[in-house]
């Protein structure tokens, strides 16, 4: 079993740590996927993972998508970088190779995050 | 508009692996927070987690808030669930007790998810 939470390090969140390592960041990309175009944004996305996951800073991927066919975001993509620099090599490389492919009515919501709450369970 | 998790559709179900172990499901709830109202937003956020976090089913979430102040999505909420039924029952729990305070132009696009692709980093 795959869950996110599994895949974020703990020290993504926000917490103060005086002189500590760099802290990585999240990619999260958010896909409004057309009616019909499933198919040809999962292939986009397989080009686009296999580009990234060579490139210096990558630290691994999740692609989520929607129990619900018509959810207004298909797949949201989260992934965690070295480097917020890290990240924007590695994709202004992706955009000049032209790796992803053009989807015609595809609209790609891509921004970094860093986890500034953490909520375990607690008891009732 | 304003009312959490109003949008996760009935029909979303526990998919395949037979008579497995249910898995768990992935909330990724969607944040256009107008500005000014970061604050009011996080607090919202803080009593929902809250409440959320002593409700059968529920097994823990991670708040992202965006690097950049004006991204479109500037908090981008990830939580686990035992099961969408789970979750749905604590949302409409959520709902009838009015937890989330009205936030003016606050748009919130909760769905429920699951992972379908990892990709871990490869040698270049």
């Amino acid at each position: 079993m795959h869950t996110l939470l599994d895949n974020v390090p703990a020290h993504a969140a926000n917490t103060d740590q005086g002189a500590a390592m760099p802290r990585p960041v999240t990619l999260i990309n958010v896909f409004e996927v057309p009616e019909g175009q499933r198919e040809a944004t999962l292939a986009g996305w397989e080009r686009a993972a296999a580009f990234l996951s060579v490139q210096p800073g990558y630290l691994g991927t999740a692609l989520h998508e929607s129990l619900a066919p018509d959810a207004r975001f298909r797949f949201i993509n989260v992934a965690q970088w070295t480097t917020p620099d890290a990240f924007r090599a590695a994709a202004a490389a992706m955009r000049e190779q032209r790796i992803f492919p053009k989807i015609p009515g595809l609209a790609i919501h891509p921004a970094l995050y860093t986890v500034i709450r953490n909520a375990a369970p607690e008891a009732a």
